[in-house]
């Protein structure tokens, strides 16, 4: 077993670009980090290149390693690497993989333009808790491999398509095969609870503070608002989402 | 205008004492911070003590300060306050205001030990949001006057009566009244979309990783789960509210 000491070790700087977009995108790997998320990648094929372990910290036998590269490292060169404050000491660097093809979907959820990692995340849980099929993230929708986005989806993102992509060109072409496409919006919008939903749909919630761009909105089929009964001026997106998504898989 | 320079000046350090619950119980005020959520603040009635600005921070023409003392601080001695790395520099020191009475409340929405402040403030924006009637907080659960629960409620703990109290005597009292009480729970409950709401209820959600209590959950009249499409374990605990709530709400 590699043993690395020093947080200035070329390995852990290696590491440490990770924790960068550009990083990553570079090395086509990312970091995750805590025991729940190492063992949901351990179970995935063909993900997991190194297992990171800071020194003193146990790992599961139940944990098959095979093929799987063991470092340990000090916890000055284990914290790093951590995005926690009170890190569990055990990482894996993961190879991203290239997508599933979404030709087979059914159900989507696009992203336009969200900035907060913890909602993404936490969107990305709900939509596979829901049976979406496919996640699209827009441009300007912060990474996928975003350290926090990851955190938050607790290894969801492990279960189902995300892709990067044009939401324009997306819903043209959901819309040529006869996918209905939604919005959401606070105004001009019609309820929610007025659609009947049917077995394919696609579904976009827009950034938290200023929702979808008007681009986007004009091209969906119907732009959708969850009333509010109370003073409060809006939902947190990842709230509206599970709401919705939660509707249109009931209302099948 | 009282102009502090100093974060050692014992002004500053009775504030700092309302960022722990027991400084915050013992003189039943609070502290807010950031324009929204001072705005909010200053729009209730008998509620902000002192408005405190770091120096350079502009406020707007349109807040009313009548009977605010108004007080301004150096940068130093206001990010003390600060609960966020970027503060917008603007805090109000609060009055903790005596619940108005829920007895004419009919729907409720009771959290069982609560820990992850983000989530309960969530929680209780989208229940008001819900037009929910009364959150009561029981024995366990966050503090309601902890700096990140009020920015995640983003100002509805002004709009509607938020309670301490012992789960158990409350939910004897809902069912005397004839209030029907659901728990929620992973496992022995029934799929919610198989209750038909009606015009009173009592939702109750439990802690992040291991829900409800037992001894709750032996009391309800009925306990419900939604249900995972996926291969994700749970959803977030404000998630699964959001869902609820809502469909309790149109299903009346």
């Amino acid at each position: 077993m590699k043993v690395i000491q020093s947080s200035k070790n070329p390995v852990v700087k290696q590491w440490k670009k990770l924790l960068t977009k550009k990083g990553r995108d570079q090395s086509l790997t990312y970091i995750v980090e805590g025991f729940h998320l190492v063992e949901e990648a351990l179970k995935q094929h063909d993900t997991v290149l190194e297992l990171i372990v800071i020194e003193g910290v146990e790992l599961p036998n139940k944990w098959n390693l095979d093929g799987v590269e063991l470092i340990q490292v000090s916890e000055e060169a284990g914290k790093v690497l951590a995005d926690t404050e009170t890190t569990q000491g055990v990482f894996a660097v993961c190879r991203q993989k290239e997508t599933t093809s979404i030709d087979e979907s059914k159900t989507f959820l696009l992203l336009d333009g969200l900035q907060d990692p913890g909602n993404i995340g936490t969107i990305i849980r709900t939509a596979e808790a829901a049976g979406i099929d496919a996640v699209i993230l827009g441009k300007g929708t912060v990474d996928l491999y975003n350290p926090k986005v990851l955190r938050s989806a607790q290894g969801s993102h492990f279960h189902l398509p995300i892709i990067k992509g044009d939401l324009s060109d997306i819903i043209r072409d959901l819309k040529e095969k006869g996918v209905p496409v939604y919005g959401t919006a606070l105004e001009n919008g019609e309820e929610y609870t007025s659609v009947t939903p049917e077995e394919s749909y696609a579904l976009i919630v827009g950034n938290e503070g200023n929702g979808m761009s008007q681009e986007i909105l004009m091209q969906t089929d119907q732009n959708l608002y969850i009333p509010i009964y109370g003073k409060s001026e809006s939902l947190n997106v990842a709230i509206a989402a599970g709401i919705l998504l939660y509707y249109f898989k009931n209302g099948q």
